[in-house]
């Protein structure tokens, strides 16, 4: 008898793609002060034998931008002459309280099939060179060498090296990332979803040659393309492993309105 | 040729048990104000063409409770006598930045079997009684005509009928639970990680008729059996479709030292 | 020999203004969740005699919306038809981080004379009726039983005797208020700043009988004439002490961009 | 006819002894993350002409530890052997939502005679080296420089020179402070409160000759003597226009338990 789903999850090998979150990682500038935990009840504080019994409980409060961490960025975080993906305006779903449209709620769990370019490894380096921008020819290089492709609905994971500088801002603030290029190259794949173990995925502070604009995968890829960019993923364990194929679990939660979700990705083989 | 494991997930029909996160979402008493978000940059702040050329970014900030919305409780979040699981005690382990040991980036991904009970649907219910309190004998009928077991390693999900409630505190927080005997008898039968359609899978303010003290499970599934409680799932739409057994996935993610987490956890047939 | 100012300071009565604060006080429903403080950092977590020898230390976080509690409006807070007072537009002030102009950092500290008109008092009542409209001329009737006249630079307090209800949300947010008629007196007084023990100074959802519009005050005190509106405050100890003329100190912090300021005013006698 | 306090404050001269706050505004590494004010609900989100005419509103939320910026320390904020001022242990006044006692709104208003030891002017240095300790011998020869006596009750402010410095953290932190000799002669004196223009009162990192430990005047001032430290004023100009003898005005909120309290302390001359 063939096991069932529920056996096969049971039984894979998990990589967990998540970053540790604590005050003091990494944060992108535009979004500190990031993340804070303040555990405020205490186990004490609840010692009530006669309503409670030997039972006491502790909880806190996080404090937390979107960005922060290993996350996923909704369709409604960027824009592109003020017009999201699939046409919607930004003028009118933008309220205090998150977007009417597009909103982090809307992203449907990504299920399915991953690839792994470790483009780090493949050049035999333990992490790229500070703000190496990885182009098109690099990851078609890097396929080859692993002997896969990237396929229409894949999730693609490309990998810096730098995911071991998460204790460490300035270097990591520095990593590696995807050239123009290398983001026109993923999108031609017919990819899903697109992460890094950097940032931003986009190379920090590079220009498009052609518009001279920063960030060129965050104008292109959500919202002119619907894909989906994952940031800050640690991908060091897959890449030792050698697992280039994978089934990729990546599932945002619904916060109402928001850009974006810290989750905590997977891979499984 | 058979499917991978990759295919067969991005084939898979997926129920969606997160409800959605929204500032006015039901919030024990314990953990208000509960949630937030603030979308405090918006597009047309950021335009800059010379530097970003058309592209604009939006970004918000939560300020939640680790216990608000669909959550997972850390084994740290409870003790009994000041000892949690393990016999690790709270002496020591407790920090302004959270918990050294059994912290929510403790627990893995929660991949496995999973069962339903729906007890509403059973008795032919919309929702149980306010603070009605499912036995064992519940459980066990209900499982009876269900054709189902809860065999050891399962994730057991019971349904009270009261996720239609989301938008009504007052009534949610009434909601129906499973009592201690209920819980006994979950605990019998090995489960990994229990969850109901209310908020504290308890029935709210019922004492234990042994120790007069509220919250059995909390005190019992936590410290002493390492079982992980999950509250405010929604499995209407599972309950409906009768699937009673599945494949569930509940990920957790690492805010180290926190005694809980929100996530988005799903049931694939 | 005269005294000082600073001995006149130090050996004046002082009437303390201020609401105290804490989670639970009433909040207006635009400015949830208002008020949490978590004390999460405990003076036994410090405890490091190497270091610190005896000495341990204790403190917490604060989170709040900035009309929270006793607080004063800043002249950024409301506009009329986009514009704020001065003529300022609110295109191009307003930041993710607050507004470039018209900041509750502008707002000087509000040192000099106050009339405290108890119409409450004046009626012989515990506090007014739910929602009751303050008028001009029960201003003026009030003032004259009271024996002081409002004059230009005043700051002005009205009394409608619903501090008292500072830990029930329900009544204290259907408090008495100020109308339209008495609203334009007070600015037809020339007064520096208005203040009452209430919410929003307006009375609850009245609406302008010419305009329709509610928070008349709000649209005519703050952008059209510079007025500033303080809210929340407590003045029973000084009306049953019946000063009617004091002191006044209002010191609002210098958050920048912010609409506002929680604030402990005082008077003295 | 004698000017009224009334008069004879609305006619003083004010110094703001605030620093502004923002964001990116210099924090003590254990208050970290300091300071956030993020601006969601914008004018144009509330433009509802048929309830609201054309008036618009703006807030934002507030997040923030209550030791950042310019701010007094409550007597709760510490402890010598578990023990805070006046021999209330730490044990059962500590809460989740602050301290029973010793709370930040127990403190009085601050109003009365404050002299200044501009300490750097004296030295006719801008600032004074980076974490210079100021002596006893320093306070009494500048008080004897400037002719001032401080007496009983004063409130002491104490000028290093780095508040220039608040756009600069990592210098700031280094700033000058008063070491134990200067601690004991102020507390001799008799003084109600003290303050400096930098993080801490205390020199940074410096221990006390004798147990070791760092921060003497947070030991010795608040749980021995119950006297109040200010952190962060600005006293450029008030050292500039060389007014040594003033009044002071620090009134802290009352955030109930709160270990301390952000305020706009003034000196009027």
């Amino acid at each position: 008898m063939q096991p069932s789903l529920a056996e096969i999850l049971r039984d894979a090998k998990v990589y967990d793609l998540e970053q540790p979150r604590f005050s003091g990682m990494p944060i992108h500038p535009a979004h500190r002060p990031g993340y804070f935990y303040a555990l405020h009840r205490r186990h004490q504080d609840g010692f009530q034998p006669e309503v409670n019994g030997l039972r006491t409980g502790a909880a806190g409060m996080l404090t937390l931008m979107e960005h922060s961490g290993t996350h996923l960025d909704a369709l409604c975080h960027q824009a592109c002459g003020f017009t999201m993906y699939g046409g919607v305006p930004v003028a009118g779903t933008e309220t205090p309280a998150g977007f009417t449209e597009l909103g982090v709620e809307t992203v449907p769990p990504l299920l399915g099939p991953g690839v792994l370019l470790d483009v780090a490894g493949w050049k035999g380096q333990a992490h790229l060179p500070l703000k190496y921008p990885i182009t098109a020819k690099d990851l078609q290089d890097c396929a080859a060498a692993q002997k896969v492709e990237v396929a229409p609905g894949d999730v693609l994971l490309v990998r810096t090296g730098f995911a071991s500088f998460w204790d460490n801002e300035p270097v990591y603030l520095q990593a590696a990332g995807v050239d123009k290029s290398g983001t026109l190259w993923a999108a031609d794949r017919g990819v899903r979803a697109v992460a890094a173990d950097n940032m931003a995925w986009d190379v920090p502070d590079q220009r498009d040659p052609d518009s001279g604009a920063t960030l060129f995968a965050h104008v292109y890829l959500l919202p002119k393309k619907g894909i989906y960019i994952m940031e800050n993923l640690n991908l060091d364990a897959l890449a030792r492993d050698r697992h280039f194929r994978f089934a990729f679990i990546g599932i945002p939660l619904k916060f109402k309105g928001a850009t974006g979700s810290p989750f905590r990705p997977l891979a499984l083989v």
